[in-house]
Order: C-alpha cells, then sequence, then structure tokens
C-alpha cells in the first residue's frame, strides 16, 4: 500500500465509496444527494491542504483530507478526515493514513490537530484515534442521527503534536 | 432596537464592523484579507439558516447568522455566530440577537445549539452565553491565536432547546 497526494483524475474512483459512506448515515454529517460534481467541494481540499489517496497499484483503497481547523487566528490547529473504501476494510488502510496524516501535520509545523465529529457508534475509528495519540475532549450529545441506532454523541477529539 | 431578516442590501453596512472585527484577531478565527465580495459567504446565511440585523432606524448596530452546525444527519442542531459593531457595543445589542437566535433555533425546531469556537478570553460573550442558557463543554487549548494574549483556548459551548 502506497499513499499518494490525490489529482482531480482520482476523484472518480473515489466518489463511489465517499458516495456509499454518505448514504450509510453511519459515520459522516455530509449532506444527502450529492453528486460527483458537487461533492467535489467536500472532498478535494485546496492547499494549504491537500487530499491523499492509500493505493494497492492502480486501486484506491481510501482516502483522507486534512487541513487548517479554522483560518486565520485558527490555522495553527489541523484537521483531517478518513474515509475507506467499505470493499478494503480490515487492511490496516484507516491506521495508515491516520499515520500518514498525524506526521503530515506535524511537518508542516500544525501545533495540534482537532477532529470536530467523529461518530460515537464508529468504536473502530475511536480505538484507532485514541491508538494514535488522541484523546476524548468531549461528545455533543445526540449530536448525530444514526441510520441505526437513532441519535448519538460526536466526540471532539484531540492531540497536540 | 428591532432585529429583522438581512437582505443583500444590508452587506455594504454590516462588511465595515465585520471587517474591524475580524481585523482585530479577539473573537473570530476567519481569514485576513477578506474583501467585501469575498466576505459575503462567511456571514450572510442561505436557507435553511439566515442571518439578521438588529437596528435602530436605519442604523445597523449588530449582525447575527444562525442555521444547521452541519449538515445531513447533523442538521437538527444549530449554530450561530454574533457580531456587534464596535460603536455600538454595551446597548445590549448582543444579548437581543442572542435571544432571537435561541427563540428562531427553538421555533425551528433544533434540538440543540452548539457554539464550535467562542474565545476564552472573549469574557463578555462567554458570561452572555452562559445567561442564555448555555455551557462550556470543553476548551480547545490555544487553538486561536489572540492579537493580544496569544495562544488562548475555544470554548465549545451548546445549549439543549
Amino acid at each position: 500500500m502506497d499513499i499518494r497526494v490525490a489529482t482531480d483524475d482520482d476523484w472518480p474512483a473515489i466518489f463511489p465509496f465517499f458516495a456509499q459512506i454518505v448514504q450509510e448515515r453511519r459515520t459522516y454529517a455530509f449532506p444527502a444527494g450529492l453528486t460527483e460534481q458537487s461533492a467535489t467541494g467536500w472532498w478535494m481540499e485546496e492547499p494549504p491542504g491537500q487530499t491523499v489517496v492509500a493505493v494497492d497499484g492502480d486501486t484506491i483503497l481510501g482516502s483522507a483530507k486534512m487541513g487548517p481547523n479554522r483560518p486565520g487566528p485558527g490555522a495553527h490547529v489541523a484537521t483531517a478526515s478518513f474515509m475507506v473504501d467499505p470493499a478494503y476494510q480490515g487492511r490496516g488502510v484507516g491506521r495508515a493514513l491516520g499515520e500518514y496524516v498525524v506526521g503530515w501535520a506535524r511537518s508542516q509545523g500544525y501545533h495540534a490537530m482537532q477532529f470536530n465529529a467523529v461518530v460515537e457508534t464508529n468504536t473502530a475509528a475511536v480505538s484507532l484515534w485514541k491508538n494514535l495519540g488522541f484523546e476524548v475532549l468531549t461528545t455533543i450529545p445526540e449530536a448525530f442521527e444514526h441510520a441505526d441506532h437513532g441519535y448519538v454523541g460526536l466526540h471532539v477529539m484531540y492531540q497536540r503534536l
């Protein structure tokens, strides 16, 4: 598995699993009904951020986007989002992307990294982020309407870099 | 003082104090150097959100924007932002806008309201939000580079509606 910066040419291969994951309503508070065109801005980051893909040869296994969590006076704290193609779960793609992103943020001089909305029932992700050094600062109660579990909390997770 | 929905015609009167407040780097993590045109999307909300102005006759004293904090599965939690023209501070404009916004969110059926980034040294705002029923869920450490105080925390504030 390699991780490389995504180009616009990668988007048609990212969008199908992006759309599947959003539609499942288990992990992302993104709008319903995004098209390949309208979803681009929700995933493909512009500098100073970037979007990467985890690939096995020509196959995209997952993707991550990263950049400043806020502009201006908040731009020294990074954030990131991750999506692994459900067809390629269980291969360590999320961990590889997570390690890459934390290393990227550190190398870019960010002081910390913050995840704003980690669905509390997404225990695989929560465990992985804890394993990579993040802690839960708070949980916004019932802030995510989960397809299976109804209203569940959203963790704010944080790591000083 | 009246509070009414803002129109595009109000923006030229909002932008000067918006720009002043952003440039002061004491309360908002917005980008530096926004122009009247490029700043529009940072303040003038589209439905289901809205932007309002507090007015005294033809004079705009302050403004607030409000809407869903997140799209899709997060759209039942509202958020809002407030700016009072520094020339009209101390007249209760912030309180009037805050009361309006909480009432609006309740009437729209939102379950809760969340502020994502209240600068901890903005004690007037923090006290006002507490007085209106908000609590601090957590403080992101050193997440805001303040013009006077260096790195200070950002409160996540929350109120069930």
